[in-house]
């Protein structure tokens, strides 16, 4: 607690910071010796208190004269909060999301926050279970000529904690998302609903299993497990209508060759989902590693 | 290899021994002690040769042989290959296939293998890229009054490898199957069919990826680079087509909620599906040990 990390009385207002992902920042941030207050629009000064930092009764105020504003609201509310907070923080200061998304916040920030106040999106690729930054990945999309300062601040703090940071622009980082986000969460949680749907033992099942289709289903309680609203909106990005009907009729497609006995047709998919995937073996590889684990871990237990 | 497992002096002839699955089961039963031979539809003795176990030119001659059959050829062609062997095995023999489907299998191998010729089905939940048994699960469905002596023996032989056994009746399996095989084996091909048709750079987009979507990627490609035969006959069971309909259908009704910006009935799906789930929060808590290893994985390379 309290090393230096370049960030000693740095003043931090994270906003939502009473939350799951905003109170991880909050900890992560005393962590490193800033000056941290959080808000959140339920008033919960128990968890500041239980986390020994400040809570900003007077929002505005704090806003005002923070070094950074951090927004970690639900991205329905992030542009509103924006659009209040934004045009009041003071010259090179910075303000910085971590919504899934990054088009529309970052055209919101962009807007109102005044020239002088630095912008950089950010996305945190893990969730708030994960115990530290170490080998995660964290995608920044800082706004065009206005993250002189701040970019490679932020970078090095977060490097120096083993994170890998890949810097997009936003629009990339949304398209990019509306598949290594939308798809497989879509997925895991149609998988989800479908067990429901066919009233399927989940529990009994467990002994019929192998570790590849165990590590399956836990990915699939993994996401039921967590907050809706968070996996809601990020099927709210406006390129993910696209990747979940395409996977839909992928499905259908290949559904229509398994019904009609048509082997070859079904193989056919197969292989040219392979030939289009590249490196399959070394997926396979990789996946074996992750087996062999379980299967010791399984030993163990 | 050569240890004293009970079986030294036994004869097993493996029909499809030169395939991937088949010579998995030759090289274990060889270094259990066995006096194995194989044989394959396209005569491929050098595979033979290079286990180190013989090959069975007269095929028939060796089934009448045998202490035990095992089938190990692709599902659609069980039946044929049954009906040809079952009848000319000698009693007090067994006769066993390691098909992922067991309901017409067993009925076949029952219809064919004379009175006083044991049958039983065995479905061994792991690919032959496993190095071993241990860990891994292995289905029996025995047939009824027709097990007494090979039952135990093939039990306590898996067992003392490792492996956990687990005695089904035929249709229960297949029913289980059609959820914990056909459904994830759908959704990830499916998934793989996705990239494709998207044209989505798989290798550019591991530099953005949390572990999470690094696990689910590298299963999707694990599947295909496998034998498309298989998976094109594990979604052959007769239960298959209903799980990948509702699959479907689940899909298309989370689309919907999503298209039409329906959070709440979003949310409403996932909650259902948690609630039907169960255990969530031990799902989360293994796959987060699943995670946590794979960054410290990545940490090394």
């Amino acid at each position: 607690m309290g090393e230096d990390s370049g960030f000693m009385m740095t003043r931090i207002l994270i906003l939502g910071g009473t939350g799951e992902t905003g109170s991880w920042f909050a900890r992560y941030f005393r962590d490193k010796g800033l000056d941290v207050a959080v808000w959140g629009p339920s008033g919960k000064t128990d968890v500041a208190a239980k986390m020994g930092v400040r809570y900003a009764h007077d929002m505005m105020k704090e806003a005002k004269e923070s070094d950074i504003v951090m927004l970690s609201v639900p991205i329905a509310k992030t542009a509103d909060v924006i659009g209040q907070v934004a045009p009041f923080m003071k010259p090179g200061s910075l303000l910085m999301d971590v919504t899934s998304l990054k088009f529309e916040p970052m055209r919101a920030m962009a807007i109102h926050a005044p020239q002088g106040v630095e912008v950089i999106g950010t996305h945190p690729m893990f969730g708030p279970t994960m115990p530290a930054m170490k080998g995660q990945t964290i995608i920044l999309t800082p706004a065009a000529g206005r993250s002189k300062t701040w970019l490679p601040r932020l970078k090095s703090l977060f490097e120096s904690d083993g994170a890998r940071i890949e810097v997009l622009d936003p629009e990339e980082h949304d398209e990019m998302m509306a598949v290594i986000q939308v798809l497989p969460h879509f997925a895991y949680i149609g998988i989800g609903a479908t067990l429901q749907a066919l009233d399927f033992d989940v529990e009994k099942s467990r002994k019929f299993m192998s570790p590849v289709y165990e590590i399956m289903i836990d990915f699939v309680g993994r996401i039921l497990d967590q907050n809706p609203e968070l996996y809601a909106s990020i099927q709210k990005n406006p390129r993910a209508r696209k990747v979940r009907q395409t996977f839909i009729a992928e499905c259908m497609r290949l559904s229509e060759k398994a019904d009609s006995g048509n082997q070859e047709g079904f193989k056919e998919i197969m292989r040219e989902a392979a030939r289009h995937y590249g490196g399959t073996h070394q997926a396979l590889e990789r996946s074996d590693k992750i087996i062999n684990k379980k299967i010791k871990d399984n030993d163990i237990c």
